[in-house]
């Protein structure tokens, strides 16, 4: 702490710079002179500010300060302050931050205080209401019910019950039940079953269990698989300190999952995820849903074009080979689909890591080597039985090298794209047909120009 | 009932063929026998014969028939019955069937003698013992947990908390009690909670709220669909006459839907489902998931090659038209899959059904057209620039076509997979790209001839 004169002087920069308009530039003003100033002078700010000043002012606090600060008002002034947190205009400054910024200037709030600051809301004022409390959209945070039943660990098996009892009509689930230590530190669950199941005077501590828990600012779709692959009820909800803030349930689970599957398989296709039903969604909605990928796309396939020219007068020579074209890439295309879909979902339920890389691309090799062994014998016999022997070796060899490409391109792009924080399945499926064509169509022409001896 | 004498000699008859090898065929004349025979001397056959042999003449009863041979029967007789039906024998035969025969033979177990024959028994053991129920692979009662604790509608609330803590450590889910009247009629369910809410002596009738529920034979994805979309914690099976046979929990449900959106998936990019984790596969097992589908697409896409020879001399006369053969099926199959893909999802979630064909063919016609109008209008103007503004108009005109037939195909598909009782992600991509590049090649050349003037 800073001494008293300059401590005093920064007191009335503060408060100065709290009546100006409060903007992202000057909350990084206002954050730096609150840690020059006392706590008791901050506290005396925070409850004769104006609401939206007295908000901002708290949330700028670390946690610990907020702590500190909060247990040292009045309890009416600290619902009054928890009202003030709750004004729309604080949920949009902090909103309007970058997450970066956020995090960097503000910490977690005491769970304290984000417990009380959630009680008795809507969803739609909760989502709000999560903003301030530095969660952003991806952070499961947002996504928990704050209303959570904290079992004490010194109660016995009866005082529970009682508490359950006494709630038993609230909108909290009691089914399974997080367990605190003192400070609201979580020590495991106990699940109703167990409670009803135990004798009376049993202490909670001797029956708690080891459970699953995450973190408030845990991606939503990471805690949410996690939640679901392990079967769970309910998973408590911790900030960093594993103090309890709140519980996943699976209602909140099975919304997170529906919505990132529905992004994921309309992006595997390269479209983007439709906000309505399909057919409330107007013919603007869907046209705007797929134009974007869809140029992207097709621009990405003028490379094709661009291939072919090169090559343009190796097709003037021998007309026939243009006919292979589309059956070349389409095989191509197929081979990489399958391998990338393979190792995307692989890569989506754990079974394969980023650092398996190199075992993938081994695999896809030799797959992509059996596959187009098969492939490029027929292709091999029919096209060398219809258009002669020269050109059954070109299709032959051609497709063999297309599988093997394919195969390995595919099986590579989803870890690549998850390594540099992509999602796996936007890089995927139309980018790898794109990708394979053009290849393809390379490996296609040099194995011609060679066995056909072209120039 | 037959008169007795007959009756007698049908008896006779019915145990000899009982002491034949019991095969599909000898079923069908057992079944064809008991019919004649009266019921006590059934009941005698039964406790009399063999085990496997007194158990396949009680698995041909129908449902009443069964029940009243059942209750006729001594309780130890009864339990000796319920042990020779969980024969491995017994399930081999009745698995043996065609699952059509097998539902036209066989009818179902009255629900208390299924929910004997499954208490207590492994998950391995339970899949065997429910082919003897006579449930098919795909249907829920393959899944369901048949030790399920029914509530009397007419105990009260503390009779049914007595009877909940009395079985609280069995396997049993308690959270979600399902209702019964007299017969194991499904009333409702009541839940843990509101049990523990209640005045202790509220009768359970006066509580019991309306669930929803599933027979055994409703198919296993649909049940689990519904199960997750209405966010139940468990819903109660019951048989043809909803009486309770056993309860479906959410750890049952997700086994399904990892199970069927995996299928899903794999099936979407032409393979089939692994069924071991994929580092784990062989690589014979990979090239097996693969290879069928793609030698399938490799020998449609065969079609491209013929179409193509159609066209070669005007290839020959301009063979700049190959430059664009792969962007333009490349397009086509990008606008077939977008559009495929939001169909298929939209059937999946309920949001499209069969009988909207008209509707989805109209709005994908819009789609198509706009998005053609928009990539048309780019490759109008590029190509044009660059290769002359006749070769421009093919490819405008082209892309547009192509875009809109491509988004009605692919709109179409999913749709009438349905229709015909296919599996609608089977259906989709990989064969809406091979049935698009065709399609929109010979688009492409009947512009191309009609706007270059060749012949």
């Amino acid at each position: 702490m800073a001494d008293t004169t300059e401590g005093t002087e920064a007191a009335d920069r503060l408060e100065s710079a709290l009546t100006s308009r409060i903007d992202p530039g000057t909350l990084d003003e206002i954050a730096g002179l609150a840690r020059q100033v006392p706590r008791a002078e901050i506290a005396r700010l925070v409850h004769t500010s104006t609401p939206l000043q007295s908000a901002m002012l708290f949330r700028v606090l670390t946690k610990e300060e907020a702590l500190d600060v909060f247990e040292d008002l009045p309890p009416a002034y600290q619902a009054e302050l928890i009202g003030n947190l709750r004004e729309p205009e604080v949920a949009d400054i902090v909103e309007g931050l970058d997450p970066d910024d956020r995090a960097e200037l503000f910490g977690e709030l005491p769970a304290s205080v984000a417990s009380r600051l959630m009680k008795g809301l809507t969803p739609d004022e909760r989502s709000m209401t999560s903003a301030v409390l530095g969660y952003p959209k991806s952070a499961i945070g947002r996504y928990m019910s704050p209303e959570v039943l904290g079992i004490h660990e010194d109660w016995t098996a009866a005082q529970a019950m009682e508490v359950v009892r006494a709630r038993i009509d609230g909108p909290e689930t009691v089914y399974l039940l997080p367990v605190v230590g003192p400070g609201r530190v979580l020590r495991g669950v106990v699940s109703l079953r167990n409670l009803l199941a135990a004798d009376e005077d049993t202490v909670i501590e001797d029956m708690v269990r080891d459970s699953l828990s995450t973190h408030a600012l845990t991606d939503r779709e990471e805690a949410s698989r996690e939640f679901l692959s392990h079967r769970l009820i309910a998973m408590p909800v911790t900030d960093q300190e594993e103090r309890l803030v709140g519980i996943l349930t699976m209602d909140d689970v099975l919304d997170i999952v529906d919505e990132e599957d529905a992004e994921d398989l309309a992006r595997g296709s390269g479209t983007e995820p439709l906000d309505r039903s399909y057919l409330w969604s107007t013919i603007i909605h869907l046209v705007k849903s797929r134009i974007v990928w869809l140029l992207v796309l097709a621009v990405s396939a003028i490379l094709t074009v661009q291939v072919l020219e090169v090559y343009e007068d190796r097709l003037d020579q021998v007309v026939i080979l243009a006919l292979f074209i589309p059956l070349l890439t389409g095989t191509g295309g197929n081979t990489g689909n399958q391998a990338a879909t393979t190792v995307t979902r692989a890569l989506a339920v754990g079974e394969v890591r980023v650092r398996d890389l190199g075992r993938v691309i081994w695999r896809e090799l030799r797959v992509g080597a059996v596959l187009g062994s098969v492939l490029g014998a027929l292709g091999f016999v029919i096209a060398g039985l219809v258009y002669g022997w020269a050109i059954g070796l070109v299709i032959g060899l051609t497709l063999l090298s297309v599988c093997i490409m394919a195969a390995t391109v595919g099986g590579l792009m989803p870890i690549i794209a998850k390594k540099v924080g992509a999602d796996p399945a936007v890089f995927s499926n139309p980018f790898i047909s794109t990708f394979c064509d053009a290849t393809g169509l390379i490996i296609y022409f040099t194995i011609a120009t060679t066995v056909l001896g072209l120039s």
